[in-house]
């Protein structure tokens, strides 16, 4: 497929890496204040050169990317809260154009899933968002195979932050500020780790699940969200002495959106380690199904952005 | 979709009986010694009462249920080896005529593999099989979405009979004897429990995983498969001391096929419990990813036939 990426950060990079390992071609690559068109297939490495020198991948206008010939658009900018923009816009461009649309912006699908799907039925287009939830999990496709219909409840650790933070304070006895700092010294958290730690970004993710399981009515404002910042260590070693850890929990389900730290088994299945993911979703007939890997990272984003190509061109 | 289903053990039971609920209608339903076929849709309660007092569906011909007016063929015929017959004539005659296939029976992907190939890429018809491994478990679908070319190995457990013995066996200090009568009073083995004990079931699933990952050229003759049966509890002892404990793991690649008992980490993601199975998927770019769920019983497997059926609507 002919691919237009809009995002260069880490994970629309990856995608324009990618892209033609996969059999792809990128016709278009953009940042936020510059871009690359070309017809005969955009030079990828010679663009992202570009932008670790000069801080934009070309000297074309970003909006011109929205224009090219491409088949699918990988709208890869960072995730915005309210009116989802400028993603939405890039996204609705595509979409009027009869184009086909794969998210890595949770943006739009968290807080316009209906505004995005209306736009959808009257397109030829389709949109698709495996990489909105979980990085590389097949979260998205395999509720999509079963069912929306047939799944009651999906639930999970959804953020690799908040749960790398709640496992090295229960490995190691460590207090929160300590770890999030080593975290921040390692690149899991950011500067400013809010979005994560708060539990904003495990809510958007749960958002999109309930408005996949629903058909839509949901956004970031109908979610019950805690998060787990300046969480004491003393949670931890009362939990332990139970045989239990904390974990920052998601849950989705038609009914609503919860997300919040809460108490599992030490050894059971939604205790995973370090950054890796679990999406636990419950299914009528089939039972429950657990699938971890890793929920972030650039390229592991990516494959899940590729894998959405891949079904566009079934 | 217009369904055929061929097979009325517990798996085309259950795709018979669910099929109504996720949209489709069965036109045609054989056992080995009978059949109904019916274009308005058959009365699949009555068909399947009329096989639980006479022993069949009906009084058809089996065969002309190949005939029927549909658009998948569902294959849930016992499995075989060698020749997997009569499974594989099955299947040709539906490919045949320019029909999809989806099959819960492992023979023919796992035994003639290129046979079963070579006669869809001469169909309109399009072959699936998510449910010859792991059950419920999108194993399958993943690998397919990924990209085969992208998984170089998947390794995991994949018999439940087995893993139930094992868990068993390690957390009461029980002797394989005694795990296994109760397995079978319990309906978790067979009266003769030899395909799933001796590994011969998890290496029909390794078979057909190397064959999607390779394009084909592995049969059962080609695995190296060692069983769990008179494993001593000795072993599980041993391994519990040091942490660890005993799976029966199968491991698929393009370089061929293993199925054994392996030292895996007590707690680790390999160690499931009782009769589930986990699929582990390398990836490249994307990570492990791990996939547990039920591996077997008719609903469980039925979802993943119609998550085929699905697939095929797309």
């Amino acid at each position: 497929m002919r691919l237009a990426v809009f995002g260069a950060g880490s994970v629309g990079r990856s995608v324009a890496e990618l892209a033609g390992e996969f059999g792809h071609e990128v016709v278009g690559l953009a940042d936020s204040s510059g871009a690359v068109v070309d017809d005969g297939g955009v030079a990828v490495e010679a663009a992202l050169s570009t932008k670790d020198e000069t801080g934009t991948v070309g000297d074309g206008d970003p909006a011109d990317v929205l224009e090219a010939d491409y088949d699918a658009l990988v709208e890869a900018t960072p995730t915005t809260l309210g009116d989802a923009e400028p993603g939405f816009g890039h996204v609705e461009r595509a979409l009027k154009r009869d184009r086909h649309v794969v998210l890595a912006n949770k943006g739009p699908v968290a807080e316009r899933y209906d505004n995005l799907m209306a736009l959808a039925a009257d397109s030829a287009g389709e949109v698709r968002f495996e990489a909105t939830v979980a990085g590389a999990i097949p979260a998205i496709a395999t509720i999509e195979d079963r069912g929306p219909e047939n799944v009651p409840a999906v639930r999970g650790v959804l953020n690799g932050t908040a749960n790398f933070i709640l496992t090295r304070m229960a490995a190691e006895g460590l207090g929160y500020d300590h770890v999030l700092a080593e975290a921040q010294d390692l690149g899991v958290a950011e500067a400013d780790p809010s979005f994560d730690v708060q539990g904003t970004d495990a809510g958007l993710k749960c958002v999109i699940l309930s408005n996949l399981l629903s058909g839509g009515g949901f956004s970031l404002d109908d979610a019950e969200v805690a998060g787990i910042e300046g969480i004491p260590g003393s949670a931890l070693e009362l939990a332990a002495e139970d045989g239990r850890t904390v974990r920052l929990i998601g849950e989705a389900s038609r009914e609503g959106v919860r997300v919040g730290p809460r108490l599992v088994p030490e050894h059971g299945t939604l205790a995973v380690s370090g950054t890796i993911n679990i999406v636990q979703i419950e299914t009528r007939h089939g039972g429950r199904m657990n699938l971890s890997g890793r929920g972030a990272g650039g390229p592991e984003t990516a494959t899940a952005v590729l894998a959405d190509v891949r079904r566009l061109s079934r």
